[in-house]
Order: C-alpha cells, then sequence, then structure tokens
C-alpha cells in the first residue's frame, strides 16, 4: 500500500492522536495541515518558501488541474510533483466539491456529473472512472474518491440517497484506480448532519478496504457545534490503524477541535484566502492589518512568529503593500498565515505527546480571544 | 560627500568605465542595473530574492511614496532603508518624471509644480525645496534633483526655457538638501534631442558641484540611435571623477550601448513590467512564455541562467501559472529578469576588465537577435 499510517501515542486528556503518515514522498507528521494549491500552486507561494514554514504535504484540486492546464500536460510533466517542482507528499481531492459547486452548471447521474466549465464553458462528463484516470495522471501520493459533498441544510432523504450513490462511486473509484503501489485512494464518509447515516456511511466506507478515510460534507454552513457532533459519533467508527481525514477545516479553533476527535489530517484555502486581503491569524487572536489602525504600527504581525515575514517586516509596511495592492504584501501574509498554522499544528502534536490537549486547548483559546 | 566614485578602468576597446560607486549603505560595482521598487517595493520580489538575484542597489519612486503611505510615515520606520527592510543603497527619483506624467492635472510654475494626486484627485504642491523635504525623509543614499523631463518631441524653445528651469531648481534643491552627510544628491543633465542644449546643460549642470549626474528626458520615444546621439555628445560633458546615471533604460541593448558610451548605472522597470505580462529576455532573446507554444515545453526559460526559477521550473508550468493568473507566475518571471540583467551587467564588467566591450557587444546582439 502506497500510505501507511503509524499511531505513535493518544493524548490521556483527549481522545488525539500523535502518528505519522508514510508515503512514497516521505512521511507527514500529524495531526497535520495541508495548504491548498489549487491550481498546482499555493498562492503566492513558492515551493522553497512551502518548506521553510514547515508545510508536509500540500492538496492540489483535480478539478482545476482538469480545466486548466489539463492531466495529460501534468502527467507529461512528471505528474504534480514534477509540474510544480515539489518533491513532498501531495494529496489531489477528486473534483466533487468543485463540480457540484457549479449549481446550475452540472446535472448528477448515477454514471456521474456533467458539467460545464467555469473557464469556457466546455462539457465534461466525470464519471468516478474518469476521475480516477485524472488523479492517476496527476500522480499525487493520496487521491481522492470522486464522491457527492452534499449541501447544508440537506434533507434526510436526499443525504441518504446521496451517501448511497457515493458509496456505489467509491467501488467503482477502488476498481478504476490503477496506481495503487505509488497512489493512496482514500474513501470519504457522508451523510451529512443525521447520525444515523453518518454512522452507516462511515461503516460501509470501513467495509471498502482503504489506506485512509475522510470526513466530507462538512464545514459547509453548519455550526462549529454541529461538525464537533458529526465528528463525535463518526470518528469511533473509522479504523485505528489509517489516517483520518476532515476536509475543508482551517480555523485555529476547528484544528484543535478536530484533533481532539481524533483527525489526523486537514485542509482549507481559509489562511492564504483571508491573508491576500490583508487578515492574519496571531498568538493574540485574529488581526486585520489592513486596517488603518496598524498605519503606523511598527510591530511585526505577530511578535511570537519566526517566520520571514514577522522577522523582517511592520504591520506598517504590509498594510502599506496590500493598501498598494502591492504583490509582497500577499506574500508576507500568506507566509505567516501558513507558518502560523504549522506552529499550531506542532504545539497540538506537542500537547498529545504530553497527554495535555484539552488544557492546550483552554489556553489557546483565551490567548485567541474564542468566546468560550 | 555621502557618495564617492572610484574609477577602476577604462575599456581600450570602448569609453566604458569599470567602478565603483561608494555609499552609506555598501558598494555598487558600475556599470549598474537598478531594480525600481516603486511603491517601497520591487514588485513581486521580497528583499531576500533582490540580494539572491545580486541587486546591490534598486530605486525608488518620490511622488509615489509621498502619494502613499506619505514620507513621514515612511520616515518613522527608520526611511525608506528600514521601512521595507533593505540594508543595500537606494536611489530615490525626484518625482519629476511622475508630475509631468499626470499631464492634465499638473500645471508648472516658476516656483515649482502643481498636480492632482492620481489616487484621489487631492492637489498637492511640489517645489524644489519641497521634495528636497521628502526625499531626505525617504534618506536614500543617492536622491536626484527635481527636474522637469521634457517630454518627446519637444521644440528647441521650450527644450532651452525647460533646461533653464532646471537648471534653477537645481540650485534650489542643492540649497535646500539638508543631509548631505549621508544622500548625495545628483543633478539631471536635460536638452531634449538638441546638441548644443545637451552641451550647454550638462557644462551648467556640472559647475552646480554635486557627487554625481544623471541623464534625463531620455528613453522617452526617441529610437535608440537618438538615444546613442545624444549620450556622444553629452557624457564627455561629464566628470571622470563621477558617477554618470542614464535614467529610465533597461533593454539589454540600451545597457550595452550606454556602457560603451560612459555610463554607470540604469534603472528601468521593463524587466519587471513585462515580467509580469508573461515575457522574459534570455540568453537567445525574448521568449514570450505565455506564448501557446510553450504549453507542453518542459525546457526552463533560459537554459544558461542560473536564478531560481529557471533552476526549479518550466515554461510550461510557468506559462500556466501566468494563464491561470497566478502570483507566483510573475514571481518567477520577474526574478528570471532581474537576474537576467544582473548577470548582463557582469558580463558587461567583465568585457571592460578585458578590453573587450566592443567585441561583447557584436557576440550579445547576433546571440540576442538584434538586427544590427
Amino acid at each position: 500500500m502506497a500510505v501507511k499510517y503509524e499511531l505513535i501515542k493518544e493524548c490521556k486528556q483527549t481522545g488525539a492522536r500523535l502518528g505519522r503518515v508514510h508515503t512514497p514522498h516521505g512521511i507527514i507528521d500529524t495531526p497535520t495541515f495541508m495548504p491548498v494549491g489549487t491550481q498546482a500552486t499555493v498562492k503566492a507561494m513558492a515551493p522553497n518558501e512551502l518548506k521553510e514554514i514547515g508545510a508536509q504535504i500540500i492538496l492540489s484540486n483535480t478539478y482545476h488541474l482538469f480545466i486548466r492546464p489539463g492531466h495529460k500536460l501534468v502527467e507529461k510533466a512528471g505528474g504534480l510533483h514534477g509540474f510544480m517542482n515539489w518533491d513532498r507528499p501531495i494529496l489531489t481531492d477528486s473534483g466533487g466539491f468543485q463540480v457540484y459547486s457549479l449549481s446550475d452548471n452540472r446535472k448528477i447521474k448515477e454514471e456521474g456529473v456533467i458539467f460545464k466549465s467555469h473557464l469556457d464553458g466546455a462539457k465534461h462528463f466525470f464519471t468516478p472512472e474518469y476521475v480516477m484516470e485524472i488523479e492517476n495522471s496527476l500522480g499525487a501520493d493520496i487521491m481522492m474518491a470522486f464522491d457527492e459533498c452534499t449541501p447544508y441544510p440537506c434533507d434526510w432523504d436526499y443525504a441518504k440517497h446521496s451517501m448511497e450513490r457515493t458509496l456505489r462511486w467509491l467501488k467503482r473509484c477502488k476498481d478504476a484506480h490503477k496506481n495503487t503501489e505509488k497512489q493512496a485512494l482514500f474513501g470519504i464518509v457522508q451523510g451529512s448532519t443525521y447520525k444515523d447515516l453518518r454512522i452507516e456511511s462511515a461503516r460501509r466506507t470501513v467495509e471498502i478496504e482503504l489506506p485512509g478515510y475522510a470526513i466530507g460534507g462538512l464545514s459547509v454552513g453548519e455550526s462549529k457545534e454541529i461538525m464537533n457532533d458529526v465528528m463525535d459519533y463518526t470518528v469511533p467508527e473509522l479504523p485505528k490503524n489509517k489516517p483520518r481525514y476532515l476536509m475543508g477545516v482551517g480555523s485555529p479553533d476547528a484544528l484543535i477541535d478536530g484533533a481532539i476527535r481524533g483527525i489526523d489530517m486537514f485542509d482549507c484555502v481559509l489562511p492564504t484566502r483571508i491573508a491576500r486581503n490583508g487578515t492574519v491569524m496571531t498568538s493574540k487572536g485574529k488581526l486585520v492589518v489592513r486596517n488603518a489602525e496598524y498605519a503606523e504600527d511598527f510591530l511585526p504581525m505577530d511578535e511570537e512568529c519566526d517566520c520571514y515575514a514577522c522577522k523582517n517586516f511592520s504591520r506598517a509596511y504590509i498594510r502599506h503593500l496590500i493598501k498598494a495592492g502591492e504583490i509582497l504584501g500577499g506574500r508576507l501574509t500568506s507566509i505567516h498565515n501558513l507558518r502560523f498554522l504549522q506552529n499550531l499544528m506542532a504545539d497540538i502534536r506537542k500537547a498529545i505527546s504530553e497527554d495535555r490537549l484539552g488544557d492546550f486547548r483552554k489556553e489557546f483559546f483565551i490567548k485567541y480571544g474564542y468566546n468560550k
């Protein structure tokens, strides 16, 4: 199998796991946060900077790469690793989430999804088999199965119907996946916010033996409480000897609460997206560095941070860059936010190793200014 | 004096000079090319990358910094060096060129220029004295006098009138300049494309003793032949023991032809501007990397280049990034173009030291594909 999970220890205070995911391109310390490189680049970042901030794995998007530049071109370039010159692990999503987001421009059938490209309106047809072909061309260490990400809210009947189809598609994905030696296929648990469906989905997804499992369909508009509830009853259904990936989560509170519930992997565009708009995460909470109050503030964005941006530039300078539309502005805030999350994950791993992730949560929430 | 020029040797084949400019923030090997950081940042580049590509001095724009974030803020941040965290030499222009470019939104008087900000339409009044105050606040190692950059073409009468005013303004600049220990004021020779005016301007500008002199009003639309002619009769009027700066020039042919005529310093937005649009300078000539022909070209932009972009990424990948509007695209092409020019200047300096800049010109022009 391309990917193996090694459990190092469980936190005695919580359900959190300290572990390692072994992949063809190296080891990932878990719990981990994966920066998102939608179009074969983590926005504003170069690969050497991603290494500098400590990223051990990045995510890229099958839908976007299929549309542009095309998976065949990426394959010719030596897969995503060669194309973007990233020699550490990569995970590709299945395009499911993106395709469903096209709403009016897609139609779901049992066979697959017909959709129109957001770029040129060209019609395409994603089936589980075709998505596996695309992901095999991209060559990521971990590839996600083609699922349906149900919207929120979603009625029970639709959630059940959709979950069943996602299970049927998962079997088709597994059968179609051609490069099992070097690429690990992960299944995705769905079932919206219904306990019975989530548990059933988890059990039947796990019955399809795979190197890892994800929880999908969360962080799509529901409250943090609901998300935590779903994890509370879903994660126990997942095997202990496989990595568990909570899709689309990247806010500090959700990362900590996910880790506490036994999640090993996370991803989200949040840190880089808010960065480009001038918002950064700091040891004292969110800071909107583009705000006028920082115009003459010569402190670093985060005095406790060790990133290139915080070691070298002031809030006043970064605010100026962002106000002036200068590329370096979004670069510096992106570097910082990604480093902040890498440091947070390292802190989480340390707290697990010391059996004190519950205490860490309390301390962090107070420091960061969360109201609980 | 803040700045001293050291002449190392003259090329026996041409009039080119190998030298060093000594400044409060370090030594510049000349002939040199200065990347332009209009708004206190060389677009898309971080200071550590500027050092990596070998930039010894950068230029920044007084007009832009005055408008945003304001020179008083920059002064509070420790001047431009502190504000943007660049510890090597900086040159600031005077805002003259930018203010005149506002055309309908400015009025030139003997006292100075009234203009409206391109950002918010607010009225401002630049006088030689005020510009010196601003440039003193910015704190660059070299600051340019407030001159009038005449348009091209320009009739003799206006060019004469304007040149006289530029001379009167230069005296006012020299009188108003307050930080002569740490900042060197350079005068600017004008006179459009008229030999008599250029020579008169040069002689009378040099009479005003200053640490360096620039040739302004070129590269504004006239042909390369005219630009070379103007240098041919203007440069000999400039003193040998002071640096000579040709403003606004950055194409490889003009850099070589300027060096041959005894120019020591150049600047231009060209390399970074064309880079962001997907055009790069290579050892075999210009290459429009965003063109379809490079879609599946896995060679580096320039096989002979040693920059981070060329050592790590293919034309196909960079084309993809630029087509997709990804920040990394413009970053990589900017790194390359600036490195290309730094390497070119190093080659020019080597050719001068070997008394063969004339031969180098011939070889380079053939290799680059210039038709002469």
